[in-house]
């Protein structure tokens, strides 16, 4: 049998086990987990130097070994994650719906676990404590498969943390990762249909399209993010420059942040300028369309290409296009973004709640930054990422996103006529 | 472009238009899609005549063309349905959720329609009214893919409620057909990625094995069932029969009915006999383990192999296995059952609370035929299928498994620091 196939019985194995836990004893192994992280600090420090030294003699990127790289404070950050975790209320066993049918049927729809989630992610370790929790907290058996740059990290925490729950009685198997490195074991993984309830892929769009192409298995696609903010007419121009920079320029390398702008022709001239200086000021290269580009008073903007409209830059950079009014922007934005996040800045009534019915995408916006979807900012308690699919879950997710449901019936020996 | 794809783009362009549709405009489409199917009744009749006669013509077993076959009596009860569908409550536009942020923004999780819905099915030309109106009734786009044996009837039946619903206000290209019969228009639907937001294959299990292999976009599973019905050493032995009997034989081709039976090594010798007996009298074979071909009493049992714990029969057919008590039978229901309907009678309290619990399967019953999981039963008012995967929906769907939800932010300017 092969190690991913392995790995999936055990886990299974695992599922059925951690599916009689009960909540205090799910919240125990957490705060275990979350001690023996601190307790054997230095046998993960020591794995991730490997790693870290790894990448570096590869001469990778400084911003890469930095995601990378654990310290000691990283690591008491991923502990204290572990225990807020354990304070959370427990979603299994939630009784979402409840009737009783016509023929005394005691009928209810109760929140279970998923069984086996299966988990693959890029450099980051911090991930690694983050899914392991996650599953832990909601009684799911989990197979993790990390990057392979952060792989002694990896597996060094897998089983560090594996062990602190098997000692404070979760099943054995119920944490795992898998050893090899090589893409087959991945797709063996992504195929195992019937044997992996959901798949979770966390990472950039090409690690996403990779599992889209090949699993046979669930999915819930996370995380790429083509991000607009369109300046309607009405809209007030100081906030509408507030907005466009916060959205771009906070944290440009997340998939929340915009991407491009949008702006009616009624206004261009002269609110745009304004707005592109504080852009530029801030660092940031427009790509700019023809009416763009002929603004006067603002010097070195790029001419956008077609392909432009469709790019998630993830860095210092965004698109610009000057629409004829609201029915543009909003066929724009459906036609180029992503359906992660949509900002409308307008004052007009009307023109807000088109937008918000009109925008196909997770979480639409008027009169605030895209910056603002996230699980700790929509108030989810956790995170297991953002969901830009419409299946299950869509958005941010919270803990809700790792279980399903289960009719349970009671009967008194009714039979269907 | 091909027929698929161009379907595919007007479809999306229909999904934008409908998302702005009223529920008293697409109420009224489903109420002229339903006189439009009693008024052209004579061409579908004509169209299907073809279809039945090409049936026959190959020689098709009589039930499939029983199936296959339309009247004017079942053309008016699918018109009925159409109507009473537009009758039940719009799940569109309901607020699943919203709260205050602390930093002002008012954030409401809303339910929108999934957009584009692909549906694949087999030679019952029913599913493409069923379809297109719960598509209707949700502001979905819906492309159809039904059996080429039904093709002639399908294609006519779009036709008819295409131009009503289209007639009646709805976006042109709200509802199609696709009419290319071949396999490769089938896989390049299953491959549309982001332009289909969900699949639903409806038929057999080749089928469904077929769209999960192939699809790159999101799949809901539907209706396999390998359920088991275990009677525990506390049941009550009359209603043990009552139970096996109904839910083997009530509708024996249909997803829920029973495939196995489970039964406590302390009681078989004596409870069994009947309920064998009752079986085989309903024209049921059985395939017995060891235990049940020795029982004394009753004959004509057939040794069962490994692949029956597996086989859904849909048939007149019962597998048949003598377990050591509520641990084997937890352990044997969740290892050959296709997590559909699973049910355990007994009268002893803590021998249910385990089964519900541990039984991981859409749904679970105490004392009850597992026949109940069906839509209507379980008071849903229409039923699109019933999912046998975890992701999204679970069980018999109703028409908010047609939905999915979009986070509505109404900010004031608020930037995320």
């Amino acid at each position: 049998m092969s190690e991913v196939l392995t790995l999936a019985k055990k886990a299974r194995e695992a599922a059925n086990a951690l599916a009689k836990t009960s909540t205090d004893e799910r919240n125990r192994a957490l705060v275990a987990m979350s001690d023996a992280l601190v307790a054997r600090q230095n046998e993960i420090l020591g794995a991730n130097a490997l790693d870290v030294a790894a990448a570096r003699a590869k001469g990778t990127a400084a911003p890469l070994v930095d995601r990378l790289e654990l310290t000691a404070a990283r690591i008491g950050a991923i502990a204290e994650a572990l225990k807020s975790l354990s304070l959370l209320p427990d979603p299994i066993g939630e009784v979402l719906s409840g009737s009783r049918l016509a023929n005394g049927i005691w009928l209810q729809q109760v929140r279970v676990p998923m069984g086996v989630v299966a988990m693959i992610y890029e450099a980051r370790p911090n991930v690694t404590a983050d899914a392991a929790g996650l599953c832990i907290k909601t009684a799911n058996a989990v197979i993790l498969r990390g990057g392979s740059m952060a792989q002694h990290s990896n597996l060094m925490m897998t089983e560090v943390l594996a062990s602190a729950a098997v000692g404070a009685g979760m099943p054995e198997g119920c944490i795992q990762s898998i050893e090899s490195t090589d893409h087959a074991a991945a797709e063996e993984l992504m195929g195992l249909h019937g044997k992996i309830d959901v798949l979770i892929p966390r990472g950039g769009a090409k690690l996403i399209q990779s599992v889209v192409q090949n699993a046979k298995v669930p999915v819930i696609e996370t995380g790429v993010g083509n991000c607009h903010v369109y300046i309607h007419e009405k809209a007030d121009p100081a906030m509408a420059e507030r907005i466009v920079v916060n959205a771009k320029c906070q944290r440009p390398g997340v998939c929340n942040a915009a991407e491009s702008l949008l702006i009616d022709e009624a206004v261009y001239a002269t609110f745009l300028p304004p707005i592109l200086t504080a852009l530029q000021s801030a660092g940031v290269t427009i790509y700019g369309d023809e009416k763009t580009l002929s603004l006067e008073g603002v010097e070195g903007i790029e001419a956008a290409t077609e392909d432009d409209w469709g790019t998630e830059y993830l860095d210092m950079k965004i698109s610009c296009k000057v629409v004829t009014g609201l029915d543009e922007a909003i066929s724009h934005v459906n036609m180029y973004g992503t359906k992660h996040s949509e900002a409308i800045v307008t004052e007009d009534y009307a023109s807000a709640l088109r937008f918000l019915n009109e925008v196909d995408a997770a979480a639409v916006y008027v009169n605030a930054s895209t910056r603002f979807t996230d699980g700790a900012e929509f108030g989810l308690g956790a995170e297991i990422g953002i969901s830009t699919q419409k299946l299950h879950a869509r958005g941010p997710m919270g803990l809700t996103a790792l279980t399903t449901a289960k009719f349970i019936a009671m009967g008194s020996g009714q039979i269907r006529e």
